[in-house]
């Protein structure tokens, strides 16, 4: 990935929960070019598995997780805008993670890696917003996971933002989404191959990752689509064996589990899953209006969808109901995207002129819709 | 089980998919008199998992599944009717099932079982409706997986209820609900002890039993009830090591899978769980309409949760719809118990007047609250 930037921070990294990170390094990508003034960049923080490619450009043209979203003519215009994607803290695309080579013992941190938050996800993802010496951010954004890591970023740096967006995020977990979390990792330290995280550096517990996919899928998408989309069709081709596939439904859950196999490291996927569970904006100042009193922002826009089950729409609108307190003009969308916490990745043509209204991109009519 | 009877049939039974049984037996309980006219039974399907024990009564003092639903005073008032109870084919308290040993072979059945479906269930409780002499029903009725089988009876015995109960159930499975019933028995299968369903008689999957539970569970309930009852309430005790229990919420979680196991066989849970996938009323006749065609029955009750997320308020109105074009008296319930697909087991409050009304049962104005 030629596209792929890195840095490298000289001192060790503290994490908010004890243990520090020597030789720390942020893999990142950048579009479009920053402005004399340095005052048109967007930092957009992503959710639990993508990478820092949101979209394909001329150095990688591979296509990236929010392909039809960022480039020329699209809502994150790269003719106006110069966005910065930070892969997280924690993750396996070319961030240091539980995946990396720990420098102290030469071998992979995996459980030797210190317990992660968003925060720190935040602060690390601050060293690259200082490299380029931006001190004021046009925007900071993030979706599902990446928009709790925005707030996250907001509560610590109230001052560096003048614009917020959070679309299909939360002020915190609740309980629900902890509980299919909680079982998600469950699946994988049961596979024996993940073995207490000390799995071979060529091995992963594959069989635990697609279950846990699968649950994933399950929470990420909605019944409304799934009735309208899968019915009662049976499969095409019966699978597996006794109990094994005969539904449309099931076919489509296995080709998704094992798509994402070997796509990401299971400790990474742990402790950024854990991370997430973890967040609650109010434990900064132990309220959530204490945690955003100094936030300094003009504007923001706070997106959810109805048939979101995992960041339900109630969620977007108590970080609507947060902002409205520290700054005037909130807008805040609920959508009728049938398509669940997943909507912001497939049902695109719906975000696509609420956020170019927001950044005041894209003027042409078709929005993006090339 | 004193209170446990037994009915064995003389002819081998025939299974809807193929397969038959040699010496079906099945355990049912009953509770209060059947009349002379013998028209004052009620027949109540179970769930998935329970067993005939409804309630507690002289022969067997321990408290039922549905305690506080039945007896002397309650919506199913035994002093008044005759209420019958058949553990589902297929099940292992005491009904022929894939636990049970197959005759021809005297090793149990495993997965040589034939294929089950709602239909069986419903034809082999039937057996134990003849047995009794019963013509006339005053009431078929169910919940969840026994709302379906209900409603199983009801299309393949149209004229042999005058009344129909059906409580947080379907006209047939949806996609939504088969994913997560397929990815529970996956994790099951996925438990090596499963042995393909020729585990040791003295040895169940118990890990792949308990996975499934949990994720049970997290579809039994709600997230309303959850954020209320646990909100983000660390637990007491942290156990498990890395990425164990951190939350009140995980070990809720983990307290009922314990609970659960032992309790159930896992093949027979297997056969009750893809039972459910395949119950669709429509394909008597092909259509709604034309399956409920022959159903002569006086009233419907359909009783749903709004915050059921597996058999979902959509469900139970189209239920009520389909009833509705064959009998004048459909009343139609949608509750706000935040219990969800649970609600019918733990909100009893809110059930017990609606079922008293429809019953005419329990005449005292405490409606069962004792």
């Amino acid at each position: 990935m030629p596209a792929t930037q890195y840095l490298k921070l000289d001192s060790p990294f503290r994490l908010r929960k004890g243990g520090e990170l020597k030789e720390l390094q942020l893999a990142y990508e950048t579009w479009g070019e920053l402005n004399t003034d340095k005052d048109n960049a967007i930092l957009l923080f992503t959710g639990l598995s993508p990478s820092a490619h949101v979209s394909s450009s001329p150095k990688n043209q591979s296509p990236g997780w929010w392909e039809g979203m960022l480039g020329s003519e699209y809502p994150l215009d790269s003719d106006k805008y110069f966005i910065i994607c930070v892969n997280s803290l924690g993750s396996c695309y070319g961030t240091t993670g539980p995946a990396s080579i720990n420098p102290g013992t030469k071998k992979r941190y995996g459980l030797d890696f210190p317990v992660l938050t968003l925060e720190d996800i935040a602060i690390s993802t601050n060293e690259v917003v200082k490299f380029f010496g931006i001190e004021s951010l046009h925007t900071v954004m993030g979706s599902s996971m990446g928009g709790m890591s925005a707030l996250a970023y907001l509560v610590q740096f109230p001052k560096k933002a003048r614009n917020f967006i959070s679309i299909s995020s939360a002020l915190r977990a609740e309980p629900y989404a902890i509980a299919l979390r909680s079982l998600q990792r469950e699946l994988i330290r049961a596979d024996k191959i993940w073995a207490d995280g000390e799995y071979a550096d060529d091995e992963q517990p594959v069989s635990g990752m697609q279950l846990a996919r699968k649950l994933g899928m399950i929470t990420y998408r909605s019944a409304t689509e799934w009735r309208q989309r899968f019915g009662r069709e049976r499969a095409s081709e019966r699978q597996g064996g006794a109990f094994g596939i005969e539904f449309d439904v099931e076919s489509y859950l296995e080709a998704h589990a094992k798509k994402f196999t070997g796509q990401f490291d299971a400790n990474c996927y742990l402790y950024l899953s854990r991370a997430l569970d973890l967040f609650d904006v109010a434990e900064h100042g132990g309220s959530v209006a204490a945690a955003l009193k100094k936030v300094e922002i003009e504007r923001a826009l706070v997106i959810g969808v109805m048939s979101d089950s995992l960041f339900p729409v109630h969620q977007q609108k108590e970080v609507a109901d947060a902002l409205g307190h520290v700054c005037d003009k909130v807008i805040f969308k609920a959508l009728d995207s049938i398509q669940g916490h997943d909507s912001f990745l497939v049902d695109m043509d719906r975000f696509r002129p609420i956020m170019c209204d927001f950044l005041s991109s894209c003027k042409s009519p078709d929005c993006g819709e090339k």
